[in-house]
């Protein structure tokens, strides 16, 4: 038995809103994500909402009315804001309240006074527009997939594919919060540097070799103060919850500007996340054991524990679809590129925070960390086309008759994700939508 | 002739406040550059002033005053909040109107009833203490010494100490904002994995090879939507002015951690900033121009103009000095390590804001960029201790008897710098300081 799950995730419970437990629906009761919203094209302020079905939950409408209290009614005050942020800093305890509260009051027997005030305050997803969830003071990815170091590693440096601290570090660089963005992003195509193969000096032009990366938005709840680190076992209290996240590469640009300080403007043009945050809570009855190949070192004491191989790893299932223009035109819609899940991760989210605080720095509410590309071991598994094209020597084949070795003008790339298993809720993370849009300039 | 200068950069101007032309007084009348304060110890809200003499001229009161009207009201206006993010979105004509108004409301022949009135609004500098002058979304370090990259990379990779793009782009990677600290920064000495020499597997503990890096902080004014570049001919239109940077770089950790993907908690659990901004307009007497030696290439065409070419370049004298415990103790002071010049930087500031925007990464009012490591050519002229002690080899003598090798506990690291130059006013930058405390572990 699970100790992580208690009546919230029990796959028998329905809502009142019928929605929710259609085939596939990726927000039933057992899910409860939160986004920031208003009804598109309006001038409302935004503020948080959570799914449920094909509904946004308004919690800024719910927050003034009689039907949460205690902490419950705390963390929904907090959520009348235009960024999850404040909500974050209340911690986990209010974090469950509100959960436990937004469960009992959507469940199918609720009370019919308390279910017709919050019927009130639905919105359909189809009407709403989203932002980015909290305010990012900082973002960091990661680069945790030890696939996705083999693939990339073995086009750079086939000799030394994997650099000799990939086993001991869940490596990790600083990101732009800048150009941080929600579904539904379009940015141009980026103009750079790049050295074509062979020359001796670089040319500058549009990118010749864009590229996307699969990958979670990891969101800190709570953070902690300069100096103080948070050790593995408290680091997950830190965490509020798990979103989509693609890290659009340039990989002419960053294989030119790379060395010795690290991807920049490569990276930096765009990023874009998913709206909605599923929270660690929904997640519990995906969790598994953390492992690691036993040929390999057994990580320094603070990035290991008991609990963290019990069950720091997370069954998150993933995919990539690409919607090429024509394919829109033609309305033959997008077609899968990979799949696989977060399982095969070789660090764990609790690593990363603790590795990320070892030496003091401080983390705030709403910071974000990019899990890393999330390749699986197998064909078809790679989060990023570089991988699946062997660095664009390979095409691939998409169903309308076009074919891929990067990214092309007009193309739009979509992640989904949802966990499922016998005897469980499936549970969904909704998708993030990006589009490149042809180079200025 | 200099087109940059107006008579804000006469010589021969001289305040009312007297000891803003005492010898070796930082901030004369041609100075003016603007912090964030209150009085020490005080519930008083934090608000901008601007520095003459031994004074902070608090901008939050004298802009409900009478004195100011226009641009230079708006201005004040801006500058009465605890960051100086809205005045910097106001633009260049308002900064110079401020400027403009305040130079006059401080100069000799101010008419007595105004004079009268500012001097209300002075609170001693010693008297004050300062936060973080802006609220910085990203913070970017540039590595653009070629003297520093020489010295560093002829340590880790003898035979090729610069990479081939080095003389391509000005090189920069992103930064942690959540540590950055202002003056009188105290920080515990990291912990984290290192790799001894000879070892297979890295061991935790206590930073060994602790360093500073002595930088400039560069903070955006105006800044760019994304997917909109910003030319190297409107570069500096979106340049505010200019701090002292010191990037603490934990050095073992560093070495072990950067590959591939750059520095990460060997940079982020510190960094130090001077309080003061001075501004690009004050700094426009020590322009100097902007060259490459010879046999470098000639940089791609978005990096070169001529503007450029003529004043791209600032002469700004910069010093780090070492203070022990044990001259602390002894009341024996500081001890000058080196001393150098900004002039010696291999890119120009207005290069990095050009690079930096190329791909459509969008700067906000209040980021920071660091200068990267400011080292010349000479013996004693490096801007990070590795440099001086060739990576620990050499230690350097203090004049007290003490040596060091690497920063040890309770080393309090001074930066200073100032522009001086015959028939000019020297005007200076005050003071970065940072303490480095024991781990805790």
């Amino acid at each position: 038995m699970n100790a992580m799950l208690n009546h919230t995730h029990d796959p028998a419970a329905r809502s009142w809103v019928a929605s929710a437990h259609a085939e596939g629906c990726d927000f039933p009761i057992q899910n409860l994500p939160y986004a920031v919203f208003r009804r598109t094209g309006s001038r409302e302020p935004y503020r948080a909402g959570v799914a449920i079905g094909d509904q946004v939950l308004d919690l800024g409408a719910l927050a003034v009315g009689r039907q949460l209290e205690g902490a419950a009614l705390d963390g929904a005050r907090a959520c009348a804001t235009s960024a999850l942020n404040e909500f974050f800093t209340l911690g986990p305890s209010v974090w469950r309240a509100l959960r436990h509260a937004l469960f009992a009051l959507l469940k199918d027997d609720a009370a019919p006074e308390l279910a017709e005030a919050v019927r009130g305050c639905l919105v359909p997803q189809a009407e709403a527009e989203f932002k980015l969830p909290a305010n990012v003071g900082d973002y960091t990815d990661f680069y945790t997939s030890i696939d996705h170091a083999l693939n990339v590693g073995r086009l750079l440096r086939p000799e030394d594919p994997i650099t000799p601290n990939f086993q001991w570090i869940p490596i990790a660089y600083h990101g732009r919060a800048s150009t941080l963005g929600v579904s539904g992003q379009r940015f141009h195509r980026p103009m750079g540097q790049a050295l074509p193969p062979g020359a001796k000096a670089p040319v500058y032009g549009p990118c010749a070799r864009l590229d996307y990366e699969l990958e979670l938005a990891i969101y800190i709840g709570k953070g902690n103060a300069a100096g103080e680190q948070i050790p593995l076992a408290k680091a997950e209290q830190h965490i509020f919850g798990i979103g989509l996240l693609n890290d659009w590469s340039a990989r002419d640009i960053q294989f030119w500007e790379m060395a010795p300080l690290g991807p920049f403007l490569a990276k930096n043009f765009a990023t874009t996340v998913s709206p909605w945050i599923v929270t660690l809570e929904a997640l519990a009855p995906y969790r598994l054991p953390w492992t690691r190949p036993a040929q390999d070192p057994q990580p320094l004491a603070y990035l290991e524990d008991e609990a963290n191989r019990a069950a720091g790893a997370i069954d998150i299932r993933l995919e990539v679809w690409l919607e090429s223009e024509k394919a829109r035109a033609e309305g033959s819609g997008p077609a899968r590129l990979s799949s696989t899940s977060f399982k095969h991760q070789y660090w764990s989210i609790a690593q990363m925070v603790a590795h990320h605080t070892v030496g003091g720095c401080s983390l705030n509410a709403g910071d974000l960390f990019g899990s890393g590309t999330i390749s699986g071991p197998g064909p078809g598994e790679a989060g990023a086309i570089i991988e699946l094209t062997r660095g664009g020597q390979k095409p691939i084949a998409l169903p309308n008759g076009e074919e891929r070795r990067f990214l092309e003008d007009g193309d739009a790339v979509l992640l989904r994700g949802w966990c499922e298993k016998p005897g469980h809720a499936r549970i969904g993370f909704g998708e993030s939508r990006g589009t490149v849009l042809a180079a200025r300039a």
